[in-house]
């Protein structure tokens, strides 16, 4: 008998979606991507194009494949747990997605296991608002439970004041917002790990993520100067959050280090993600492979380092005309040890539309050979 | 304005398209396959298919891209002429193909360089066949100037009689036939390399091939215990071949060891190559990465090691059954180093159907973990 090729069905047709298709074809797995408009990021591998909202059109799409995954978070939990009831094999589950889906429940959930959080409250009202200002030093980190990313969603709030227009819109956001302490963090870092339908679990080392105005900027794996104590601590967490919230697939966990020495989860992302890029080069097995073959139920891959040190640099947009197709040749002339990853996206200011990575002996050379190209590709 | 994203084109639709398709994503260039066939090794990329044969089905696949390359070496040269009269850039051109395509004009330019080569000869008749036997220890290696590849075309031959076959019918085989000294080789090597129309030039390290039956089935890179000189003269080897005959992107340079010394260089392909697969975990730029760049005139990646040692062994067809996912999940549970690579190809015995791929620090590690992840593959 020959057995057939598994199919792996990928909702959302972004750069996570195209950036899984590359090991689809190195271990032979075949992908098929749901794109939202044709031309999308992931095109090579759409084979349909749709409106993820809509049931009908995730049912038919979710008849020409194994297992269903996602590029992104945003698809009803409604049309996930229709899917559950037909039997389709959705990973990860619509049980773990709603923790993810919804920040409120997530610090919910996170608080019953007694992992390490920043202090946070459920808002119903101004005065509760207030009070918990009061009780953290005068701010505090304002978020709609739903819906938020790369700062959206988000507000740095001193007072009610500042949240009248959500305040007096709850209902929009389910009828309660979350506020969070506003921790006094000294750097932000980010634990990436991936676990089976069946169990397995494997995490990547720690990684430092640096923030631009709320967006990731540049990622340095391992993060520097991480104690064999805190690599041990963060893997550990990734390992209780992915089995208390039954997580399939990549889940990073987004974390602040405190300047009084804490580490606390800030958000969670159930899907490959941006602090990852770097392991495309930087590790054994890349973020995207180990996505493919957890939630295939496959055996995972190793997570050991493939460099000393591997540094990612996003790259944003920084017009509606640079596509960084311009600079390319500057870019790789310049710096021949940069991989150079652009993700096929119409320019737009701000906008993710590529990145790079350098491995290295050195991450202080990594990192400037990262900036360099990138700084290249920016002005071209 | 925005400058669009540069479009290559790859005749043929089997796994050397295949896998420029990963690196193409990655570095944001778009890849279109011409194909033989539909569900082609490369299907993701494939745009078209279409004999490549005829000069009209080219012709309409050259119009969507801007530089057209190639999966082999077999579309005939009077089609890619016409293509070149037409102004398509063709890379690499037909007249480096060329002496790709006829080992016996190959021989003929290599000797005018004074390249390194087996002692050979021009045969059109029975008695000079006789002669070059006589002078080369009674055997000879016989081959078909055009058309083979993976041992066929080729003959160890005693005697004319041998031959007789091939004799009677050279007008089949162009008027003549391609006798070569049988090389006393200790092992054989393969020099890697790349090259752009501007000029820019790169080797990879000197790798060892190891055959079995006459098909590669193991490479090692870099070739164990290479001198320094060796590697340097290798190198210049591959850079006069690809300078004197107008090669651009990837050459393969397959060469004997002899055991008196001499280093000989025995085929040429001019294209990715089964003896640089390992360059994809091995090297900071893959041969195929590479070889995209180079057809571009992009400038060209670095292609030092990512790795002290690189190991890949083929996956060479067992049955018409086995297609290597049968026990996939085994082989990736009890070898999660190896990075197994897989075509999408029908199972047919001896048909190259993938390889797999360790980087280590030990040689002799990277070998045994990627033949014990093939004997499951080929056992499951």
């Amino acid at each position: 008998m020959t057995k057939q090729t598994p199919r792996v069905g990928v909702i959302g047709g972004g750069q996570l979606a195209r950036m899984m298709t590359p090991p689809a074809i190195n271990l032979g797995l075949q992908i098929k991507v749901l794109a939202e408009a044709a031309g999308s990021s992931a095109e090579l591998a759409t084979t349909m194009v749709g409106d993820y909202n809509q049931l009908d059109v995730v049912r038919e799409f979710a008849r020409t494949v194994d297992v269903i995954t996602f590029d992104h978070e945003h698809v009803p939990l409604a049309v996930l747990r229709a899917l559950e009831a037909d039997g389709v094999n959705v990973q990860p589950p619509s049980k773990a997605l709603a923790f993810a889906q919804n920040k409120l429940h997530m610090r919910q959930q996170l608080g019953e296991l007694g992992l390490p959080m920043p202090a946070w409250a459920e808002i119903h009202d101004a005065a509760s608002l207030d009070d918990f200002i009061a009780a953290n030093g005068g701010v505090a980190i304002l978020k709609t439970p739903i819906g938020g990313y790369d700062g959206k969603g988000v507000r740095v709030v001193r007072s009610s004041v500042d949240a009248k227009d959500w305040l007096e819109n709850l209902a929009d956001f389910g009828g309660s917002l979350l506020a969070e302490e506003k921790v006094d963090f000294v750097r932000e870092l980010a634990q990436l790990s991936a676990r089976t339908p069946g169990g397995e679990f494997k995490a990547w080392p720690l990684v430092e993520t640096i923030q631009e105005n709320g967006v990731c900027s540049a990622v340095m794996a391992p993060a520097p100067a991480a104690s064999a104590e805190t690599l041990a601590a963060t893997a550990d967490i990734a390992k209780r959050v992915a089995e208390a919230l039954g997580v399939t697939g990549v889940l990073a966990v987004e974390m602040f280090e405190a300047r009084d020495g804490r580490i606390v989860i800030n958000e969670l992302a159930m899907r490959p993600h941006n602090s990852g890029h770097f392991s495309i080069e930087g590790s054994v097995t890349s973020q995207f492979e180990q996505h493919l073959r957890a939630v295939l139920d496959l055996p995972l891959g190793s997570t050991a380092p493939r460099a000393a040190h591997s540094v990612m640099v996003n790259l944003l947009g920084v017009d509606d005309k640079n596509n960084f197709v311009q600079a390319l040749d500057k870019a790789l002339q310049s710096h021949p040890d940069a991989k150079v990853h652009t993700y096929g996206k119409g320019a737009r200011a701000g906008r993710k539309m590529g990145h790079i990575t350098v491995v290295s002996d050195s991450a202080e050379h990594a990192l400037a050979e990262a900036r360099g190209a990138a700084a290249v590709l920016l002005r071209g």
